[in-house]
């Protein structure tokens, strides 16, 4: 099953994709894609509901904005330095363990916003990502069970402002957090539809040119390990977001580095998880 | 106005002391403490909601444990090495600007709760904290209108496992989420009551003996600018959590350094937010 949100920023619908790529409203289910719905198994009683209901749902118009495809989680947990190529392109060793830091979920968008340089920003840069959506509580989960707790998958750009991120002292999550630097989507695809999260081709490309192209194999921690780490730091919640790591080729990397401007289009996509499109504007005061 | 939450885990109801200190259950005003109640001015409303109910609401029971006196925030931001000695017991130089992390809001627990030592943990430690609860959402603020976007202040013990945080490669996040590690309350008292938030005595006691024992005056970054400072990498919504630095004499920084073990007994507070008190547990699987 593939879950879409639709509608304005912060007042976004819930969405279906059909077997025959029809985009169904599905607002009379009564429910957002929230934590209280991934904890009460939502997908299969959505399933369910639309065998009897999918007729009389409505049908999205092609032009309706996308929001990201969760609504707000309790956290997004992102992995850095999870591919090796990146690592060294970062001026970094490969991790021993997995590096862990929090992006601000403020900051989710939808999958075609704009996304906002942020003021006095000069180093705004992108980062193609999978992300992996929480189904159930859990902490202290092992390796074994871990992929127990994946509710689906989805694509998600990692935006990361490299001066606030690593030239302003402390922490990575200055970097991480202004608005429009998540956005999430197209949609969660459930993981029944993704039984190899680990074969996939991941790329993303600024003004036509490819600047990231990977697979999802070059992770250097896979999702159990990340999962069954991350739960003996914290517990997890249904509808939580964690992002898996980026791979080589983004603006920090490049011999010089190359950060975005305004009118700048990224696009990227995940084999299986659809694409992304954003162009670059200057932030102004509203 | 104090606000405070009661009853079981994750099902806490509203409450507020009244001038008599009578302790009243407010369930009947129909919110709790969340972002749509700060964001719609709760505090206001709930005042004057007060004027014609208060006589109606039930009295808490003293027994009855307490929760976090906010309902889950969007975040809890942290500020890093805020007053000066403690930077230099933890071998850091103070810093030039705000240090900047976040701890999971799953980690959030009431003022009295016991705390649970994680599983393999050995340095697990202490932080009285001065917290600030955001009432209206905002981003790059000045910090002189910064403290207009203030709901109220709380105690914070922002528990914090040094091996996690600091040996195991990357970011501090490992270290600040396990759950238990955010008690908050016992209550929030609104900002009309706080006139002079830079000048609270804040101290914290392990099993009887003084060990933290300062004043917010000693903070190295003040409210107004960790506010407007945040405000640049981040939106603020209402009801986010801010806890503003601890002061020196925490276990890490004692020779040698001392953490928590099972059974002992933290006690901390703040001048006019009242105290906290928390047994240590070893984790066990349930």
């Amino acid at each position: 099953m593939k879950l879409f949100r639709f509608g304005a920023h912060e007042q976004e619908k819930p969405g279906v994709i059909s077997f025959d790529d029809t985009r169904l409203d599905v607002s009379a289910f009564g429910e957002d894609y929230d934590e209280k719905f991934f904890a009460t198994d939502g997908t299969t009683r959505l399933a369910e509901w639309l065998q009897h209901n999918s007729t009389f749902c409505p049908e999205v118009p092609a032009e309706t904005r996308l929001g990201a495809c969760v609504a707000r989680p309790s956290k997004i947990v992102c992995i850095g330095l999870n591919y090796a190529k990146h690592a060294a392109e970062s001026g970094a060793q490969p991790p021993a363990e997995p590096v862990v830091f929090f992006k601000a979920t403020s900051a989710l968008c939808g999958p075609n916003d704009q996304v906002i340089i942020p003021r006095n920003s000069v180093k705004t840069d992108w980062e193609v990502e999978l992300a992996v959506v929480i189904g159930k509580r859990t902490s202290y989960v092992e390796e074994s069970e871990a992929m127990d707790y994946v509710a689906g998958y989805a694509l998600h750009n990692d935006y990361s402002e490299r001066a606030f991120q690593l030239e302003m002292g402390g922490q990575w999550v200055k970097g991480k957090s202004n608005d429009t630097f998540a956005p999430l989507g197209p949609y969660l695809v459930t993981a029944d539809e993704i039984p190899e999260p680990h074969n996939l081709r991941l790329w993303l490309s600024l003004n036509g040119e490819m600047v990231q192209d990977s697979n999802t194999s070059d992770m250097i921690f896979y999702i159990p390990k990340i999962i069954s780490y991350l739960s003996q730091f914290m517990t997890l919640l249904p509808g939580d977001v964690i992002s898996t790591g980026t791979p080589s080729g983004v603006g920090l990397g490049m011999k010089p580095p190359k950060y975005l401007q305004p009118n700048d289009v990224v696009e990227l996509g995940i084999e299986g998880l659809g694409t992304q499109k954003q162009e670059a504007i200057a932030w102004k005061a509203l």
